[in-house]
């Protein structure tokens, strides 16, 4: 067992943008109107909370906005909106807004066939850009007489990972940008107060695509609201069977990788500042990444919790759940989806990296101490705090935190780890159910909520002093907060425990 | 730590009547009306599911029945069912029948003033025998053209506790034999089919009633259909402020006790073999209890529940929930209330021993091993157990369970402890908050989940070897199943969880 | 058939304040614990949505705040908040905050033991009047721990109809005054942001009332926030068995009433303007006022509501449902009940008087047209009105409403009469059952909805010009505005319903 | 106004196999995963209630049953039951089990690139009749595992409508009639419990291809369970943008229609009286078909409905609800689709036709009278009917019924036409809005509902004679049943509505 100290000290102020409630992604928009995904997303609303959602497959064929027909001899344009908007009143309903990829490419309006995924999302540039500005146009109209003012805060990206050929024919910069210039300007000359960001890249080539972009930003004139780029943290994975083995990578490296966008966007006059979002990030970036179920993908998302604010504005998890079909119906419960959570809303350790990343920020967005393992923040009553240990051993860490006076404060813990919050394993251990029973289900879920235990602690000198175990590839959850014991008229609790 | 080793004999068995779930108890039927009851009864109902419910106050003024009127000079009766009726649909809604106790006595029918409880129930005799049996006999009417032929499966018990004498007026012996008798007759008359059970008597002078009892039904040639008591377990309590203090009594001298009521029943030719119902049993008798919301109190009764069914044919735990008015409404979230649940359904300890013996049940009823700390039984495929412990250190208890193959077995436990699964501490932790905000709620009652735990075991020479930890205080559910891991193509769990 | 006709000026500007979700009345506080009580609330919060609600019995015993103890020789108060919070949060829950009226008395702070109504609340006043000031204040500072800072908008009112001695002990003026400057004063002092009404009178001698209280308050220099008194409109009731006949009066009459307070209040310098609450109005006063289920009752309403604005800012329906207690338990389903639903939440003609105001208040606050059976208003797009017919033979109403285009318009019509929405007489045609089963009460529901009615009309000459028959008794809302047909490719609507 | 009388015998009996709640239709599975879908079947089955539900494309990719895959150079299969099982499991929770229809043909296991539909069912048949029949049975052992025994009594039925060229490749006879018994010896080895029935044919043709199916199967010794045909009663529709308009059929004639099957099937000694299922039938055959959601729909169904069960078992309605995706997504509300009940769960008139045969067939199965208009069954206590009007001139109809009693009657009729209960034409007045707002719906569902209204008729001389009003279009449900009125003390109904 390992032993570790921190000295916590209210003064110190220490920058943390903990933003992570701010939007989480999700597979194609049409699976949005499947049951499941809505019962997963209730979930996720309902514990976490996040603003804002953002999928592919907007104008893909499945949600069936854009029509063309023949009438009297010439080839006529019509939309349906009756998905889409049974998609956005889904969301709304959920309290979460959508955050708008423009894409996929509508097979009738495709200059070619090229298609990506299990549901065949058309990958390449309209066969005609004035067509395309129109049905953008068209649907932003419609969404504001339906939804009202608030539409036009929304945010918007052109596009997804056009620097790979299979989301965008031959990866070719010139026809992306072309195409970001014609959305963005007729956006803008529709309404401006419209925010829309681009250019969507995943880590492939990223500071080639990003000064590109800027470069042409630049010489046309154009100012994007935002700079969009994606972040996953995985070597290439192996495949075997239905399933992908990968390594995560060096945290500062990724982290690295970061700070690179952030200066090349800061090395232009222009857009020095400009905000960055991560509209995508995870550990591994297969839909059939084993990782993503277990107990360490929870622990190394918590250190990226903890410092993705630091260059970016903002940074979506993919995804919030796992009714996902890029590569086809999932063959198994824990089949190494994206989501936060398993089928039949059962909730994977990371889901509780962003549960408590999300108490957190209500706690207070004053940040008094952070290292590689741990983030701290304070207000006026006490501290709150999430710990974690990357596949390092197990380890006590003993917490002085300083206090103004004298009395008792109540420490809550929440620990998820390999033992007591792993439904991978009892998955595992009771023979990999590929389709569990609803008993089942209700087993798994038994075994996937964090342990909550409390103890009371007296300031000795103004300082709080406490241990916390953190085990390998654990996650906890604190906080220190000051205690008022208010029993009611005879009621003695050490008599309650012990007199029987 | 203590050592203990239980050897399996599947080929063992032992007498084990698991009828848990037959029966519970509840505050008077007038709290049935309100929102927080049912809820309450839901997430019971939902949780562990019983077939009856039992309680006070039927014919109570709340709940206003009964009404005498003057026209033309003469006085007269009518009946309201508006109250009863909603609440016994409520109660068919949640799959809960009623055990109908008919008491206390509508105050224009009294003979007497006396009322026991803060809710005031008169418990003197009627003023008028004859009018007592025709309001019976017009509710079961009322209940049959209601409800149905299944009315008379209900089970009906004359009055409650007339040994006492707030219970009854001067717990007068002739007064009660004299109610159960026209009671019992007029039933009879007016459907056989009925089952009429009494004397319904505490703990106080129990043998001299039953004998008395028992020697009336003989001489006036009745035969009950049930013989009913009530079993509490502690001794005469510690008032202080609003709380009751109380020692346990030894588990083996209540046993003793029971089995004297058996002994009694059964020395009668007429009588021998009848069945007992225990209408009301706990540790404690009184609402401010408060050892009924600690872990003890789950571990004692773990140890009842595995042998009231001796000599028993039912037994009901009184009560399900915390909504309760005795002695006036509770002045604080934990204050020792009768509940298997506390307010906001915050399950006590309590709860999970009675969800662990249907568990239990729905497992199997065939029982292979008993002692003072578990009980075991199996099926085709494996086994299943309770064990506890009340107030030792904490023990680790070696299974050796017999097997027909060699296999391997996933061993799932559910552990309920003073560590683990405590809400109380976690109430007093934060400062014993008597009304608790919603989220002072959600916080505590993510204290009050068991700990499931897996792990598998390979069989060994046709035995499965394991090991379970019982901490003091603690009860700890578990099954043991033949495994078959059916990993979907390309799955190796060990990888997943080991590479990265 | 009558015939009518209405011209609509739109220019015209009629003094209309349409107040009607400001508040509703409720039978006392204790009862919202119960599960029908709180289904109601929904509906109607649901379906019409008030934004206060008040009730008697918030110190009532069976809220049990108050206590007394002995402690050393000594007696000690001490407060019980464990229902009171539950009502409000489940208040709260529902969108609906509390008119806090000040009563009745606990039984041990009162100085006597006059009780009113079948729940026997106490109504004298208290034996130590630190002693109630000290509770008044102890529960709003709970309240504003609990709730925050928005509690001090919630209004107060000091006690209830102390001008009837079986309200307020021998309606004894001084004593009531000397209540309402102690709690007024107690108030003021903890936190003046608190509004307090008084003296909260009915009709009987009411204009004695009101001038001694202002003169009252005058002389004492107190400046209550609002002037608060009740409205019932129908002569003493004739009894027989358990219901109450009992005649309308004018509404001229009482219009004229209420008007005469108005101008007793305005005679004061002091208070001149001061805004007069009717904390209470129903037709009949009584709980089996067999009139308040019949749709006579919807269309006398509907006139009220068109006027009480008039005089007074805002008026309480006393109230949203027939759970309620005064006289004992409801022996039947339709009884007479105050509410707007019935048990079941089965709608009676006057919910829907209270639904269309609504309705009609979130169309437009600018009325063009008021007469004794009508009103209207309009905004861009059209116009929106109710219609009602108090007992005269039916009606058509013939409409010219001007409009600045020639485009069509769609005139929607719901229609509440005795012939299409008029559930107590199905409920009679079946037989009266007191007691319906749940096919019962989902039949005779089906006969409780408004009947919906359609049709274009094209404006000619800058007038639309329509046909609306109210039948006896019946209450017609309407909307009129303008139609866009926006036909999908190939529909045609006319082909669509003759070809076949 | 036409008059016409009916004058009811209690002692005739007619042939009347009321099976309206056996089975009903739906879209492709693979639209179950749907929450709209799913909350529309809940509505059904909460308002109507059927036993099964049959729909295309159990094998089509969408539903991802079948894979194949390279490994070690062999191509080998493997299942995939994530999302059958997710369908299933919901259709169970709402009380209603699968129809299995086994089509169409997974990509992989095709031998052609046919597809049908804009979801693209392959229609071609399997390139290797053992994989075929290997799936199957798969399927079915998955489901006996996770579902039970109970699966043995689902209904199969071999592929839909082969005798179109787009359903089956080339509507190729022998084809067919190998996959028949392939699938159907198959399906026999393996639990001979399964019945399974063909051949599914739509109405084209039919005689030919019932008459080669039977022969062939005598030729081949296969008996198969039900001979399956689909049952629509219009002519060829006119396409006119994106609707299809077409004119009913005579109803005799497709009775007779019916009944040429029966005797086709009649007339072979081994398949005489083997059991006909009709598993579609509707007006239109088209998800476009304008006359879907009018009333001369619902009334021309009526009639549908009193007749289908004279020479069939079981009738489908083709189907619950509007989710449904063969010729694209709806483009507006009100489309002319298949089902009874609209986006938002609006009831389209026909819902009402099938809610009322239910209601008829809870009531009773004796059924007393019947014309082209009516259908009239009785029990102990009274009478029950249905009478329609299609298209004719509004009629009063004069029923005379026999009762043994000379007591009060309630009449209760439920009306549905194009006056109180036209959806259709509400959402036309208010333009036609392709994409309601939430309001919207709210508006148009309020005029979807049945005018229900009452009256008390005494009997004279042992009839009851009453008068029922059968507008144009409309469907009125009726019951004629003894009344007890048990008024409560003092309660004067005639005094309550009459005396103010």
């Amino acid at each position: 067992m390992k032993m570790g100290k921190i000295t916590v000290d209210p003064n110190c102020r220490i920058k943390f943008n903990n933003n992570v409630d701010y939007c989480v992604g999700t597979g194609r928009l049409g699976l949005a109107l499947t049951e499941e995904y809505l019962k997963e997303l209730e979930f996720v609303q309902k514990m976490i909370g996040f603003s804002y959602i953002r999928g592919h497959g907007l104008f893909s064929d499945d949600v069936s906005i854009y029509h063309e027909y023949e009438e009297n001899g010439e080839t006529k344009v019509e939309y349906n909106y009756t998905y889409i908007d049974r998609i956005i009143d889904s969301y709304l309903k959920l309290g979460i807004r959508p955050y708008l990829e423009l894409g996929f490419m509508p097979g009738q309006l495709a200059s070619g066939t090229q298609t990506i995924f299990y549901w065949k999302g058309n990958t390449t540039p309209p066969k005609d850009y004035k067509k395309w500005t129109d049905m953008v146009i068209a649907l932003l109209v419609h969404l504001k007489k339906r939804y009202g003012e608030e539409v036009t805060s929304w945010p918007i990206e052109v596009w997804n990972e056009p620097n790979l050929p299979g989301f965008w024919y031959k990866a070719d910069m010139e026809e992306y940008f072309k195409l970001f210039k014609e959305t963005f300007l007729a956006i803008k000359e529709y309404d401006s107060r419209f925010k829309v960001g681009g250019p969507a890249i995943c880590g492939v080539n990223d500071a080639v695509w990003i000064k590109a972009f800027l470069s042409f930003c630049k010489r046309e004139g154009l100012r994007p609201d935002r700079i969009t780029r994606h972040h996953y943290t995985v070597e290439f994975p192996e495949r075997i069977g239905h399933y992908d083995y990968s390594k995560l990578e060096d945290s500062e490296m990724r982290f690295a990788n970061l700070k690179s966008t952030r200066d090349i966007v800061d090395s232009y006059d222009e857009f020095k500042g400009l905000p960055i979002h991560l509209t995508e990030f995870s550990t591994s970036y297969t839909p059939k990444g084993v990782i993503h179920d277990t107990n360490i993908n929870a622990a190394y998302l918590a250190r990226q919790l903890s410092r993705l604010g630091d260059d970016n504005e903002a940074y979506s998890y993919w995804t919030f759940g796992d009714v996902f079909e890029e590569q086809g119906v999932p063959d198994s419960l824990f089949h190494g989806g994206f989501g936060m959570v398993a089928a039949g809303n059962i909730p994977k350790p990371t889901f509780w990296t962003f549960y408590f990343y999300k108490q957190l920020k209500l706690f207070s967005d004053e940040c008094v101490y952070r290292d590689d393992n741990a983030v701290i923040v304070k207000k006026d009553n006490g501290y709150s705090g999430i710990l974690w240990n990357i596949d390092e051993e197990d380890e006590i860490r003993e917490l002085l935190m300083e206090v103004t006076d004298s009395s008792d404060y109540t420490l809550i813990t929440k620990t998820v780890d390999e033992n007591c919050c792993n439904p991978l394993k009892l998955w595992h251990d009771i023979g990999e159910p590929a389709y569990p029973t609803h008993a089942e289900t209700e087993l798994i879920k038994s075994a996937a909520w964090p342990l909550t235990e409390s103890t009371v602690i007296s300031a000795k000198d103004g300082v709080v002093s406490s241990q916390i175990t953190v085990n390998r590839n654990g996650v906890v959850y604190f906080t220190l907060t000051k205690r008022q014991l208010t029993s009611d008229r005879g009621y003695d609790y050490d008599k309650v425990v012990s007199y029987h």
